[in-house]
């Protein structure tokens, strides 16, 4: 766990922390542990139930080799498998064993795992400060209600993305905290807006305190599946810094990052590359900017080796993890002795640079998910590049899709599409943007007076879709809840109330599960949907 | 999952709930499972990565059969293991399958292992009421701080064992919460000092709020060893049910009950029993008792297979477990695929005769073990029934610990012992009560004003155990916390101040997890720091 020597520790950041936070304290039955290594002690102080009765003798998990090819779903051969072998006892001193992953343990986390983390974090995403540390935690869901109490304190404004995973919104909603979004382009979060929400705060909302947290998925974001540029990043983190805002950045798309996207009308299939020239590319975390400690990274192996494994971590300043540490030791103790011990095992065995092919392979079966979606929505309609054809539409960015049939060369560049999107430089989803006016019937809500055509619209479309046997996630779902919420008698504000914007609806389609025939068949049924709607 | 037509359903408890647990809220996203059904629905809205992508490729467990003996700490040979199997895809329609395992699930946890533990609770526990509900949890400590998390608002009191796990407060005393100690006697809580409390609560506490939630351990407690009679636990039932009292059951080591002790010089080896007869003769839960559905039961396998496995099971009325699972799908999710899956095939492979056998073997090893631990406390003292012995010593219950060499016909009814203990009926720990007056440093600390001669001396006394080898866990790590703390100043009170009980000090003895060898050199060290002590 060598760090080069020049790199700066992580500053004071202890104002950050909540009153629950600075309260919590150490177990006293820790203090006992200090006196368990004398030679000779005989210990009646634990309180360990004796591993000879743990009814586990053994255990043996069939694994793929890193190398192996993810993109047509096919299960490698038992003759191309590897075994990870945990056995009762530990053969040799160190070494895994049940009876040791299955006994009671310290809160952060199985130590060999713990090092391996450390060293890939150390050698693919090179934060900029030296002593940050890794502190194991049961997926990323309970990691940011984790630090949702760590940092939060009722009536604390959280900074996130304009559209963000609704789930991210259940730890601190409840606890009367509301949400300030910060709009976003193709490349995920604005620095500039981040920096005009922060700077106006005080004139926008007198005497609330300003937000100190932002919540962030810097690559394949759910639901935008938008990815911020190194540049992007280098402004945001330069904005939270001089505002004195801690970056919670969610990475568990980080790894299916993808490369750049055109348009063309069969999928196109992604050449392999190893598992350095991966390392090599991936994009930075915002740990690569972090000189002060002021990222709290969440990792998980959700989406990198499979979510009921129920297990990732931190990456933190020490502060923030011992306080982390304070809180696990009585609010989950650890994750699964079984999931740290397997995924040890797998990633020991592979090693670094085997899990860095995996992912690499990883990477290119959702690459390959991504190029067949959007193959499949330039088969259904007329898919060109918004730069180029819809220059004067407000918002328009990387693909427009015209009805099918339209001649490229009629279109102005004030015509609006039917729809457009950002192809998906990471993650599982693709967003699309739909231009309601087009559609009779979105017209004649505006024209009604309805309170919010563009919801009455987006409603009235999904179960259309969803009668024609495709379904959608709604881009209604991924709206920040900014006021305070009562779940019995609570509203949510309209499109127009919440300043959202005119005239546009929101889908997430998922390119994670269905396979190439279903997305086809799906987007096919969706093209049917949206020529009637829009009377093509 | 059929139950009496005749038992009531629970009551109305909705006005328990604090403000964080009423204002959570279900996912949106959940809303499309309902239209996943559909026949020849595509579903482009689920984020679910694909599982041929997740790398593992089956997993085989070997496992002790039910039947095992389980006293004498020798693995059973390969020839008399089980294996549980886990193939990554399922064999046929609803078999176990690593491949739905590892998928993202429902927040309530793996069904099949839900259906099992409910035919269990029912048949094995038999609730006084209709529809209560399991919801799986990642074991105990989890399992709490969810339900502070559900019913107490900052401020509150929560009622407690006048010694109870430090962890335990852990959740509650950062969120300014604070514990109402109800004193103990050898069989636990006390009905009529918890009536007390609440009965005298508006006038010791003009203004608060009186306290709405009871934690407690009826079977072998910790620290005290303690276990609660069924005639007790209907007792606090009914003061908890007149005063609206929601009782929280953290069950650990309920299957540790152990059958009645006897002094004895050497360890008496327990006789098995068949899984029925254990069943028959287990003691009660508090949900035997419960018409209204106000008992929330902890249910862990930590104790019962093994602490790694971090998985565990609420048994709670539907209004709980809903609230409970709104806040698990946004702050956990579910515990480990690995962990539910494993212990799923392992109880579906013994059955729950099988499981009730292995209980029932269990038991008896931690029954040898206290046998071992107070045979060896009988050896190093003169063991005496305190009943007999000491019946004019207050607060003198089951065995009279006096110093080596003591002629039972000189003890007078009023003559103080060095130590007592009431032989734990479970669990994992024996508490031992120590009479200070006749140690010479204590009665100088008396003398000299000393603001806590109990504490002062025994952290004297444990640091010379510590010196001599022996650790044990001091009485006072399980005081409760009962005021306002501040972990940056707060002082805990002295005995005095907080009202314990003069020229007494406790420490706790785990028979866990050494061996008889270990044990009884421990019980022989501690002897000799006593006798020093005394001054014997």
């Amino acid at each position: 766990m060598t760090v080069p020597l020049e790199l700066p520790k992580a500053i004071d950041l202890s104002h950050h922390l909540n009153s629950i936070a600075r309260n919590r304290y150490a177990s006293p039955l820790k203090d006992i542990l200090n006196y368990m290594a004398q030679p000779g002690m005989i210990s009646l102080a634990g309180g360990l139930p004796h591993p000879s009765l743990f009814p586990f003798a053994g255990a043996s998990v069939s694994v793929y080799t890193p190398d192996t090819d993810l993109k047509h779903g096919v299960v490698p051969p038992a003759s191309e498998q590897m075994t990870l072998a945990i056995p009762k006892t530990a053969p040799s001193k160190g070494a895994l064993s049940l009876d040791a992953t299955m006994q009671y343990a310290n809160s952060m986390g199985l130590p060999e795992l713990r090092e391996w983390l450390h060293a890939f974090t150390r050698d693919v995403l090179s934060p900029a400060y030296a002593n940050f540390e890794i502190l194991l935690h049961e997926g990323n869901t309970a990691a940011w209600a984790k630090v949702c109490r760590l940092l939060l304190d009722r009536g604390d404004y959280v900074l996130l993305e304009e559209f963000s995973f609704p789930s991210a919104m259940g730890p601190w909603v409840p606890e009367g905290c509301k949400g300030v979004p910060v709009k976003m382009d193709g490349q995920g979060l604005r620095a500039d807006d981040l920096e005009r929400v922060l700077t106006e705060w005080e004139t926008a909302h007198p005497g609330e305190r300003r937000p100190r947290v932002l919540y962030t998925v810097p690559q394949g974001a759910n639901p935008t599946g938008t990815t911020m540029s190194p540049e992007r990043m280098r402004d945001v983190y330069d904005v939270c810094r001089r505002f004195d805002v801690i970056v919670c950045e969610d990475a568990p798309y980080h790894a299916l990052s993808f490369r750049p996207f055109q348009i063309t009308p069969e999928p196109v299939d992604p050449v392999g590359v190893s598992g350095e020239e991966f390392r090599r590319t991936l994009p930075p975390s915002f740990l690569k900017y972090d000189t002060e400690g002021r990222v709290i990274r969440l990792e998980t192996f959700s989406k990198t080796l499979a979510p009921g494994s129920r297990l990732g971590y931190f990456v933190a300043n020490p502060l923030f993890t011992e306080r982390l540490l304070r809180a696990t030791e009585v609010e989950s103790q650890t994750p699964s002795g079984w999931s740290m011990a397997i995924v040890s095992q797998l990633l020991h065995t592979w090693g670094q640079a085997g899990y860095l092919q995996w992912l690499s392979n990883l990477r290119d079966s959702y690459e390959l998910r991504r190029n067949i979606m959007c193959a499949a929505l330039a088969k259904q309609f007329v898919a060109l590049p918004a730069e180029q054809y819809a220059s004067q539409v407000p918002g328009c960015e990387g693909v427009a899709l015209y009805p099918r049939g339209t001649d490229p060369a009629t279109i102005k560049p004030d015509q609006v599409p039917v729809a457009s999107f950002v192809a998906p430089a990471g993650g599982m989803f693709l967003w699309i943007r739909f231009y309601l006016t087009g559609a009779p019937r979105f017209r004649e809500l505006q024209a009604s007076g309805h309170e919010d055509p563009e919801k009455a619209f987006m409603d009235d479309m999904w179960k259309a879709l969803a009668d024609n046997l495709v379904l959608l996630t709604p881009g209604s779902y991924y709206v920040p809840v900014t006021t305070t919420f009562d779940a019995a008698t609570s509203k949510l504000p309209t499109t127009s109330e919440r300043g959202g914007e005119p005239n546009v609806g929101f889908f997430r389609f998922a390119f994670s599960y269905g396979d190439r025939a279903e997305m086809e068949e799906g987007i096919h049924r969706v093209e049917q949907v949206v020529s009637k709607l829009w009377g093509y």
